[in-house]
């Protein structure tokens, strides 16, 4: 493990890029797992990166752009020429096909687009032109499908005849629609096995099968495989025409992406992931982004510090509480916020449920308020030996928890119905929100006691 | 749309109730989405809850058990007595009976095994003694299997005869064993439809087909199921046993589970999955614990600013930046965790790649600090029209960035090479130490020059 632990499996890729030993080095890229590849391909330069695809083929080039993360593959793929690149994405599937066409430019997806055979563009063009995290952009375009007059026979000998086309989907199901491509019936393949072959698969098909429209939401497509056992659900265009195949696996690993990009963004990381095999200025320029709107919202957050400025020169020790005060009003208000992202994303709460959210959270506020104040206080008054300044403390910590809970648990709500982004923003907002307070409660309260506390 | 957003379906819930009209409840039940079922039993009071299930009947009720998040799951069985808990587990599916059978105390969990048909009893047994996050967790027991020795024949034939269990069983391969359930080959059903029925199936099966084994790690199996585009995967036991499959939708799901727990742990949401249906005394205990860690590690950070006292008496303006700095350096220092952590996950960084993760965040962060110090040195000089008291702030708080992004990138490594929880632990390590190290710096840098900052 240790040995397998410490390899640098990158330095065989140099070495085989160097002697021109192009069978080794598919070896090597067959016998590494994924993510072998994607850190050996950071490791080498641009240009190596490149000679690796090129010595490979198509094909195998293709099946490593579709096993590394997207935004390395997208970078790879900037630096290809565009017929180059058309060939690539023919051989890379559907769906995965369109996500990476979404992240050029339009000049560059169009260059890319009029390089590809026509029926794999126009079908690029339809998938691209969905949004990522509906039916239509979460959609295959490689499925069965048979018209509702064919018999069981047919099917078998349609099976036959396109053996080798076929045995490249993922099939267990053939799709039934009418002359004009409407979806009428979808037929197991293990019925198939049942069945006499005269048989019509129109009689044997499960009729109105289950299906979701393009525009279909991925959380209602979660929501669709947890109540249906099922592998995948056919996709029906706003005329009930059948246009693609969603795949629980496809939905699945979106509500990966979703769950990780919602983290991502909760840490700071916005405008998209980052890998440290990025470029500098793009990996800086980005963080800088998110970092230069919060320096701001503090520096407002601590003018209320400025304000006191004669209190605080008075009791020079609450400058020891303020960043605490600060601190654990952030920390119960993350709480807050995380718990409300979750259960919005589950479900479990409505937008306009902001009332019976703001009661629980303040439950908990008053609790841990008290407890933490108590604490807070405590430490306080044992340090200076003076009670009035331990009360001021503690009734400030107490009751900025209960802000900081009501805050971080409503403003993710308020975010989803304003149709924003609640992982995102709600961490810049409860922090300004609590520390202004948080700071005005600490320093008002020390003025309103300003002779017992001196 | 508003008005299904607004709908309260626990109110019809309360009402089937109390005319105990069980088939209106029922069929309430299956015309509501998984997610508001959910929702409407965490309205319901207590035993309200339990009332929808006995109206249920075993089979129903059991179907709403998988289909609600967990921790809700478990609180509701909890409060049925062994017996009947029992008859529901008997119905759902082998692995989440084991995941939800992991929940309970040794004792209760006994007790429910006790009541449970016996061949069911030992298959639960034998999964809940695996952890969640390796195959022996993950798998489940109902697949098909059959004998080397039998033929196309007697394997359609077997399907004929056990038609309607294996309706309920997810059937796309049957897997071959030798005479002592070892792993030989698999068969696709569809190969199958291609073939004489004399045909003995092991010339037509997969032979050594791909497997893993019962300790096999969530990570493994994700870039497994990455690199092969399989829907299931045979597990065997340390004699090469087939002992059960793991899906490729329970390895997904287990994989959003996790980026899920990372989130909620990276936010402070710690023990387990928060519900607002929970009880007040569990949620408030829960956060408590993580945040009375947090206080501690604050005031030790905030002692910083007791030791100098006397230098922010005579610069009373300090007070303003000292919170900013502790805000922004801990800014700074997530996006290098979450980058980190995502990283690992990912498989692009290894544990012991502390050094090229320390290179690659030392030079953002001398970007990112020198914009942001500047930022904050440049606001500190116009307000205080003091050209000193910005070169202090701005070298603090550049400085203080290196160091911030320094840890946060490092220390989930380390955390990780140590096997802890690196989403867990990193935060607080990283505000600890960037709070001291920036109160330390503006205070140290300010009594240096002191002179020249009053």
């Amino acid at each position: 493990m240790q040995e397998e632990m410490e390899s640098r499996p990158w330095e065989q890729f140099e070495e085989f890029l160097e002697t021109e030993d192009a069978d080794a080095l598919r070896q090597l890229i067959d016998e590494l797992p994924t993510s072998e590849i994607a850190r050996s391909l950071s490791r080498l330069s641009p240009d190596d990166q490149l000679h690796v695809l090129e010595r490979l083929g198509d094909k195998d080039a293709a099946a490593i752009i579709e096993e590394i993360p997207d935004p390395m593959a997208v970078d790879l793929l900037r630096r290809i020429p565009a017929d180059n690149a058309a060939r690539l994405f023919e051989e890379i599937s559907s769906d995965e096909r369109a996500d990476l066409l979404k992240e050029f430019d339009t000049d560059a997806a169009e260059a890319i687009l009029a390089e590809m055979e026509p029926e794999k563009a126009i079908e690029a063009r339809l998938l691209t032109g969905y949004p990522s995290e509906v039916a239509g952009g979460l959609m295959i375009t490689e499925y069965l499908w048979h018209y509702e007059t064919a018999t069981v026979g047919a099917v078998l000998q349609d099976f036959h005849d396109h053996g080798e086309i076929y045995s490249d989907y993922d099939v267990q199901y053939t799709y039934i629609v009418t002359k004009d491509r409407k979806l009428v019936g979808v037929l197991r393949l293990r019925d198939l096995l049942l069945a006499p072959r005269h048989t019509p698969v129109s009689t044997i098909m499960v009729k109105s099968p289950l299906h979701v429209t393009d525009y279909t939401s991925l959380t209602e497509l979660g929501a669709f495989f947890d109540e249906y056992e099922l592998m995948g659900v056919p996709v029906t265009d706003v005329d009930g025409r059948l246009i693609g195949i969603v795949r629980r696996e496809d939905v699945d690993e979106a509500l990966i992406d979703r769950s990780d990009s919602d983290y991502l963004k909760s840490q700071g990381i916005v405008g998209g992931e980052e890998l440290r095999s990025m470029p500098l200025w793009r990996r800086s320029s980005r963080r800088l982004s998110w970092l230069s709107i919060n320096i701001f919202l503090n520096m407002i957050a601590a003018s209320v510090i400025a304000v006191y400025q004669d209190t605080l020169s008075a009791v020079i020790a609450l400058a020891v509480f303020l960043p605490i005060i600060s601190d654990m009003s952030g920390c119960s208000g993350n709480q807050a916020v995380a718990v409300s992202i979750r259960e919005l994303s589950l479900g479990l709460i409505k937008p306009f449920e902001v009332l019976r959210v703001w009661f629980k959270e303040v439950a908990v506020g008053l609790i841990n308020g008290t407890v933490l104040g108590l604490l807070l206080g405590t430490a306080a008054w044992l340090w200076k030996g003076n009670g009035y300044l331990g009360l001021v403390v503690a009734a400030a910590m107490a009751i900025n928890t209960v802000v900081a809970v009501s805050i971080g648990g409503t403003v993710p709500l308020f975010l989803k119905w304003l149709k924003s982004d609640p992982a995102l923003a709600s961490g810049p907002i409860l922090t300004t929100i609590t520390d202004m307070c948080g700071f005005l409660l600490v320093l008002s309260f020390a003025t309103m006691m300003l002779a017992r506390l001196q």
